[in-house]
This record gives C-alpha cells, sequence and structure tokens, in this order.
C-alpha cells in the first residue's frame, strides 16, 4: 500500500482505546489511499483521556474515534453532543471543525446511526416487536435505535443491573432469559456464534425462535456468517448481518471525517483488507 | 516515496509553529523510509501551547519539535530542561520517554548542541576571540554555545534590548555594528546573504573583516554558499556553513526521537529531498 506523500497540510485522524487495535488504522488508511485523500490515521491509546481531548482541540486533530472505556467519559469534554450520541449518552466518533479560528469538538455514536439506516434500509416494520440479546453498550445503542424508530420489544439479558435498567430506560420489557420467548424480529447483540470466543458454535436464538421470527438480526461479525445467521438463511429468514452493522458504521464515520463517502465496494475491500492477519 | 504501512504502533513525531513550513515533515518521513523505521512526522500548528503539549503527554506522541513563537513558554510544561535548553532558556526538542507508564518530557535545544558539535568539529580555538552578528532566537544560541565552550567576544547587534542584553548574558562585549571591529573568528547570525530576502546578495561582512579573519562562519544555509561563504572561501579562510548547521541539527533531532542516527549522506539526501520546491 502506498500512500500520498505527508505534509503540514495532511489531516490526522486518531482512535482512543485502553487496548488498540489494528483495525481502524488499516481500514482508514486503505480508504485514505484508494480514494486520494491527504489524511493519515492512527490508533492510539491514553491513560489520560481530558489531555487527549485537550490534545485534539489543540492540534487540530481532524476526528477521533473513542472506545472502550471513554464512551462516556468524553461527554463532558466535547462542545456539541449529537442525538446519536445523546440517545444512549454514549460517543464513539468525535468530529473536530475549525469555526471562528477555534476547534469545536462534535459527539456522534455512529453504531446508533448504522442501525438506524438498517431499520429503513431493510424496511423493517414498527408494528413487529424486537426480541433484543444483550445489554453492553452495543446492545444499548442496538435497541435505542429500534426504540427512536417506533419499536416496541424486550430485552433478554441474565445481568439484571444493565438489562433491567436498559428495557427501564427504553420503556421495554425485560426477561431474564430469551428461552421460550419469540418474536417476529430477533437480534442478537452477545458474543454468542463469534469467532474464536467460548460460544462460536452456539446459536443465539434457538431453531424454534428463528422459525418463529420473520427478521433476524446478528451483530456479530466475525464471521459475518455466523451458526444463527446460516440457520437463518436456511429457514428462509430476512437476515441483517453484523457484517452491514460494521460497513455502516465504519462508513458514517469515515464521511464524518472527510466529507467524502465511500461506495459499499469500497468499504467492503477496506475492510477485508483491515481484517486480514 | 512510499512508507511502510502505518499501525497501532507506529510512532508519531510532530512540529509545533505558527506558522508550519514541509521541511521537517518531508524531512523525517524521507528518513523514516530510508531507514525503515516505523514512525511518521507530521507539521502541526497550534493557539493552545497548554492544551498541545498535554497531548503530546496523553496520546503518547514520542517527539516534538518546537517553533516560534513557542520555544520559552513550553519550558514550563515539561519534565526536564536539559543543559542545551537550560543555556539559553529556548526549546527546539522535546522527547516524550515512557518511564513506569508514565510520559516524562525531556527538552533540548539541537541549534544549541549542533554549534558546540561543530566548534568541536572544526577544531576552533578559544583563544581566538569570536565577532557574531545578530541577536535573534538563533544569535543566543550560537552565542552561547561558543561562550560555554570558553570563547571571549563581541555581540554586533543594533538592537541595544536584545544586543546588549545578550552580551551581558554572557559577559561579552556588546557593539551596535560590527564596522570596524574584527576578529579571528567571525559569525553570520543576521539573515544577510539569505535567499529571497532583501540582503539576499550583501556580505554579511566586508572583505577586509574577513580578510583578516582566520575562520569564517555562517549560519545561513539557503544557499549554503552565501555571498560571505563564496568570499572566505576566495580568500582562502577556514569555512564553516549553515548546512552543516542544519544538517547536524536534524540529524540531532532525529537521534533524539528514534534512537538511531543517520549518516551524513543519509541526512543530505534528507536535506534535499526536504528542500525540493
Amino acid at each position: 500500500m502506498s500512500r500520498p506523500e505527508l505534509s503540514r497540510d495532511t489531516q490526522l485522524c486518531i482512535s482512543l482505546a485502553a487496548r488498540p487495535s489494528n483495525h481502524g488504522t488499516r481500514f482508514h488508511n486503505w480508504l485514505y489511499d484508494e480514494l486520494g485523500l491527504d489524511f493519515v490515521y492512527k490508533a492510539m491509546t491514553t491513560t489520560d483521556i481530558e489531555g487527549a481531548i485537550a490534545g485534539v482541540r489543540a492540534l487540530g486533530i481532524r476526528g477521533c474515534s473513542v472506545s472502550m472505556p471513554w464512551k462516556e467519559a468524553v461527554i463532558p469534554l466535547v462542545d456539541e453532543l449529537t442525538p446519536s450520541a445523546a440517545a444512549i449518552q454514549s460517543v464513539n466518533t468525535i468530529v473536530n471543525d475549525v469555526v471562528d479560528g477555534r476547534p469545536v469538538l462534535t459527539a456522534y455514536n455512529t453504531d446508533y446511526l448504522a442501525i438506524e439506516q438498517l431499520i429503513a434500509a431493510h424496511g423493517l416494520s414498527r408494528d413487529e416487536r424486537v426480541l433484543l440479546r444483550g445489554s453492553g453498550g452495543m446492545a444499548r445503542a442496538v435497541a435505542a435505535a429500534f426504540r427512536d424508530a417506533g419499536f416496541a420489544g424486550t430485552i433478554a439479558a441474565r445481568n439484571p443491573l444493565s438489562g433491567q435498567g436498559l428495557a427501564a430506560e427504553l420503556g421495554w420489557d425485560w426477561a431474564e432469559s430469551a428461552d421460550g420467548l419469540g418474536a417476529p424480529i430477533i437480534v442478537n447483540v452477545t458474543p454468542i456464534g463469534m469467532a474464536g470466543g467460548p460460544d462460536a458454535d452456539a446459536l443465539a436464538f434457538s431453531q424454534e425462535q428463528v422459525a418463529q421470527a420473520s427478521v433476524v438480526f446478528d451483530v456479530v461479525a466475525m464471521p459475518v456468517e455466523t451458526p444463527l445467521i446460516r440457520a437463518a438463511r436456511a429457514a428462509g429468514k430476512h437476515v441483517v448481518t453484523g457484517g452491514e452493522v460494521i460497513a455502516l458504521q465504519a462508513a458514517g464515520q469515515f464521511e464524518l471525517y472527510t466529507g467524502v463517502a465511500p461506495t459499499r465496494e469500497q468499504v467492503e475491500r477496506a475492510e477485508e483488507f483491515a481484517s486480514r492477519p
């Protein structure tokens, strides 16, 4: 991979995570190269989130992706919280615009935005109830996007603190387990089915739940064809995959930083490059 | 120019200046490429030096070159001021080391270090007096390095505030003008002879002063062969050029950031690349 030569005008985007992966660095730099954009992207880590965001501001860093454990901690450090981040009080994307010579930091949650777009793109109907497994950060983003699009449903999560809490926030039902439940739209936001995990070969919903559903949505993206997605395809169900979530999320973040919308095919190739071992 | 692919482990070095040039970005990135180092360099600007240095710390930025107008302002923001920076209370290079998991910022002045090295490399004798024209930031670095190496001399500078002040600090003489003065070592640290300037074709010292000197040192580096250096060569004098200052300064900074000492030939090629229009 070659990249345009760096200059004083090259814009820098970074990510902040406790344990940074190489994925974002490879994904964004590949697309900058492909699209001929004078940008450079670099994963970083910090133990001082206030200093880090002060640096984003003072150094004119154009964009900053935010991962665990900083997604809530950055909220008081930005200037504007857009509805996607405000809805779940969780930020994964900060854009730095210079307005009247001063940096203005605007915060988004592109996970939420991706789900919002997928609900519309797949024509999911708010008349159908949602059964969602999970209560972590991504589950909050997915459930809030459904709720804000007018859907009602149930959060199935063992942990009463996060599960019941999330359900209460949404005005949804809570169940300790999804066993015996069913809904037209079933959504997995747990690591079940994720390659390398303890439940890589497990189904996040039973064959019976799949049979009763009309839409099967799995947020797991590694692999895209999880056991759940394979079962849903075999049963002829409408599927929404984690690959779509990742691609839309990453494309959204890319466009917020650069103002350029990559095509779906470019995002897929960038994703393929970034995921290569 | 191709560069190794960026990863989360790539180290970032930056520069901070009110009006950044492309020189450092091109110089350092060319050498990273040549030497196969996993580094990337990017010129930046700021209006908030405290936030910028907080960012260097919190984001783990490995090195930070400091230009006008921040060379003094960063002093209270670093953890350690090495003798080169302390001698003239002016910083142009900050190195960020992680010690026991915490960032430690150490400040240097590689202009001072370069002059110190040139005095030794050229075998200049402290028994010979110095006549130095100029009283700006670079003149302070040059004069202090001479003084600290045991030289005595005269600062010739029209501005009494900076000129007389510098002379007083050094324990040297001050003269409003170099006219009629002479010394075995004559040093120009004014823009006289600099390409593109109003005095591009002027001699910083008279033919007579050149004739009386044994060593002619011109800090102007654009061009390296200034009118003064050409006159000195024609008169068979020992010359020290601004090209040598720039190369040593840049190599010193590069080594502080990377731990790798480029060869003189590599520095010259990087300099040549960086100076290309």
